[in-house]
């Protein structure tokens, strides 16, 4: 079967890969359907990794996936053949301390499809079929958008910072960097009940996707460099941010606007950021990093599906596989990307 | 000018009184538009009261009000002649311990308008005009519709509820009682994020109300008194109860199917609870009191205004206050009325 | 080997049974050395049971003991021949979906030694020695007081309420009951930071034990029946409750002391009470049972062990398990005793 | 009446000032009788401020102080002449947002002694008289010894951090840097129920105090720079850091030893710190601030006059004020000293 394999930086290929095995107890066969290009797939795409994560084998890339059902292992009662599932790629060991203690996403021997974190690489999801356990699909409605439903994962993550930042009623947020990420958030933040959300960046066109998503205000850093300083008013008149940028300057212009006690939510990755602590304390800022997600998967895919979030307007194209280098260059041009998918042909 | 006076039980009368004063310093005169009938108006107009809480001289009721500012006292800057508002019917003292800690709605000597638990009584806002402090005053958008803001205060206790129970996002919800205050508190919990709202009553009427404003399930206990038992499989099915009907067999209920450490939010009044120590202890379970709204008033105000929270489908009729014998007939009428309001003509 | 098996109401029994098995991999084989009795032994006593939980077949009792290892099985790497330990009684199933949620003690399939609720029953301690998984044994430094290390199980029992209560810090609060549990919960409190503990009974002997126990203030509510009403001024002085008797009026009277906002936490078991709604609602109340515990038995050992948490004003006496009937005798008496232990002879 | 008063840097000059006003409404007057040297003072003192603080007129230093009432103003019932005070040395507006929302400490209007933010300065507190509002006066037993009162304040500081971070029950506590302030904090994470204190500086002396006051393992990370590594196994070991010194290497080393969601509470303030983002991120890092305190100062004058916090071994000496020079010289030398005061004569 195919399978969309990075071998090196530029060079991914769709590569005959033995089949998907047949599921063992317990587990799916699922062929994929859609598969999102992520920041993540792109670094690897452009740069072999980032940090100290290097490419060191080929691996299939994604983890941004949704498919069908083609085959039940014994005793899966809860799937049946032909179920549309968004596909959750993150598999914890279940029995590590963190496993235990209900924080399964710090899972000590986490598997993460389409990570080169572990060697031999977790292998990716861009391939036609995929089998796992059972409890990684998550069983959607017979009429979901396949695509729409492909942007569960991302929209989890976005999920699990906003379910850390408490009940959002009244509050006025600030969405920093307005790429998938922070369109997600936007979504995450209007659905969980931010009073008034503002959204900021350096680039146009994400900002003009944040504004069809839903926030109440765009601020263009570029073009308008103080257009911050109204909320800086008093000792700060921002409730919550949510920092999905990774820029450092994007995170000191949004401590700065923080009210006393306020909270910033720390989403992008990114480098080190000098960090003022004489304003932190002073102004008791809270900081919180936040990684992934846990059961916000199956609420993300739930919540697409139903409707209830609508993501629609962040999938900017569909590609098949077959032109999945137009895809990546697509995917890396943000000035015209939001999300891109590559689509495997139906099994 | 006129209001709506309550003299004795079942004796209401249209009284001409003493104009609205001329606002001082910091005040406005707001001409009232509309005004929603509330239960303890309902139980003032039945039984003259409720608990020790009883009508001692005649008092206006009301204090769910939109209207109209007619009159701006000095320094009055946040306002204009003409803008459309909602009014808070709640005045703390501003002084005390409790609104010095940032608890104004636990004021040791709050002001609420239409209410008998001071003597002589704080007077309601079924009138013609009033004049009050202007951060009781909510500025609402020139189109807003006033009938719908004037449904304000009950989303305020509403929202307050929900903010109570802190992040709703992948929570499954109870909301017990489907009053107005149980239906407000559907599309509250729902623009909170709640994932999957379950409604229960025993009245067919409001369940349906109920199902409008967005309940994925209602459950009729008179018809089916068994409905919940598949939510206390394991250990209890329910995140998170809100308990809007006060009546001791709902509240017993849903305790029986909330989760381990899941947390019942007990917003509706009602008669004593024969509370099952002993499950509540080995469950672990959190029981919360929640009263009235502090910041929330402005919150649902804008809410509604803008249209996020929806809360037409409640609205069951208007009536001129010249109908207030109508109108509060209707609204004694659960089978047939929801929210019913008077109007005063336009000023 | 020996074991304090109870056959009926008042038939306990010094049985002879088969000795405790070689420790299989993980396991160990302890020596019991102390054990004390628990309300609910004895219950198990004089009742036969509590509730719908009733004795069926023999059953050992007792789930406070400590005692010295005599075997290890193998890969036990963390505790030596001739360790003493505190033993923990709960033996959650590990794989349920509250062991994954970090919430153990409402596991799904938890055993719970000397515990008639399962059947066959849970075995209870009172024996001479016991094979068990090494992580339920908590090693103690050689010099360690076995007497006292036997408290850690209902001293766990009481930090774990008062974890669930937050920060103590500047907190007035209000320990109702003094039997052992409100007892070792003042030791909690005070070592949790509560600035103020005011402790109520209605029985003068264990009044006594609270005061010597750190207890400022001491209420004998038989004797001054209004003596927590200064509390109840303004809307109420005090910040938390820990209510340890189960009593209803004891609840009851201690709901009305609480401030707005204020906490109950309830650890004592008992009959339904008449809980007053509307109270609650309008100082928003909050109430949550605490059952048990979890990481805390380790905490208690340690801290029991260090001396960091003296609980010797509790222990009342010690007998040779060939006296347990007098043990039993004693411990039922409340004017004459708080914790009563039996002693097995050295292994 | 005298005053010691910093004209410049290392011009501090024992002045002779207008004696203490008389006591108006809800006024006392206290002698003040013993005033600790903090880092601030210091830094006045060698720099003339810090950042963008400068001193800019003669002012009085010190905010750590006790004394003791010498005149009561009109309508001051819970104080008397003689009594023995400690002073809070912050007082907040009473009306802005911050203190109608419970968060005085953060008032728009802060007046706080002995510091050079505002201009004119607010004038310091070693004076020989101070006349303020009756509840800046905190009221101490008979007994309580007025040096160990003069802790309060900076007592409260580490109050306010330790209840920041929640039920400490069970929690391994790191406190980094142990200065006066991380000292303090030891004392305070003991007495919030800390199960394991682990203390870092680079300075052996300040260790050895640390000790004193109850760290369970001291760790000199200039003699050992790898003495926290152990901490960091796994993905930390770390429940909750205290960060004192300001140091940035001090707070990246604290980082790395954080567990998974795990909080680091900054109170020392310090030049920027280059923050790791994608560590906070992938662990989820907790990073809060702790500025000053608000109702904690009551209750450190409490703990410290009821012995339940023992400062004394933080007390280095108390030189009487017309050695003020050999006081300053002293505190500056961090190899013999923790905490240095002046006394003034009695009155």
């Amino acid at each position: 079967m195919k399978a969309l394999v990075l071998h090196a930086p530029h060079d991914l290929r769709l590569d005959e890969i033995a089949a998907a095995a047949d599921p063992g107890p317990g587990e799916v066969r699922v062929a994929v359907s859609h598969g999102g290009i992520c920041g993540s797939d792109l670094h690897y795409y452009h740069h072999g990794g980032f940090g100290t994560v290097r490419l060191r084998e080929p691996m299939a890339l994604g983890h941004e996936v949704s498919g069908i059902v083609t085959a039940l292992g014994a005793g899966v009662t809860n799937l049946c053949e032909g179920d549309r599932v968004a596909v959750n790629p993150s598999r914890p060991c279940g029995s590590c301390d963190y496993c235990r203690r209900g924080l399964a996403h710090h899972c000590l021997d986490m598997r993460f499809n389409g990570s080169a974190m572990r060697f031999p690489h977790e292998q990716g999801l861009f391939r036609a079929a995929v089998t796992l356990p059972a409890a990684q699909a998550v069983r959607l409605p017979a009429e979901t958008d396949l695509a729409l439903a492909a942007m569960s994962e991302p929209l989890a993550v976005c999920l699990h910072a906003v379910a850390g930042a408490g009940s959002l009623i009244g509050k006025r947020v600030l969405v920093s960097g307005c790429g998938p990420i922070g369109c997600l958030t936007i979504l995450a933040a209007r659905a969980a009940g931010a009073e008034e959300i503002v959204a900021s960046d350096i680039a146009a066109p994400v900002l003009a996707a944040a504004r069809a998503v839903g926030a109440d205000r765009v601020l263009d850093l570029a073009a308008e460099p103080e257009a911050l300083d109204p909320f800086a008013e008093g000792k700060g008149r921002i409730d919550v941010v949510f920092e999905c940028s990774g820029a450092p300057p994007a995170l000191l212009a949004a401590l700065r606007v923080l009210r006393p006690q306020g909270l910033l939510v720390a989403v992008g990755l990114g480098p080190e950021v000098p960090l003022p602590v004489t304003a932190l304390v002073a102004r008791e800022i809270r900081l919180q990093g936040s990684f992934r997600f846990d059961a916000e998967f199956a609420t993300a895919a739930r919540a697409i599906a139903s409707g209830r979030i609508d993501v629609s307007p962040l999938l900017t194209r569909v590609l098949p596989v077959a032109e999945a280098a137009d895809a990546f260059a697509l995917a890396s041009d943000k000035s015209r990307a939001m999300k891109v998918q590559i689509a495997f042909p139906p099994p």
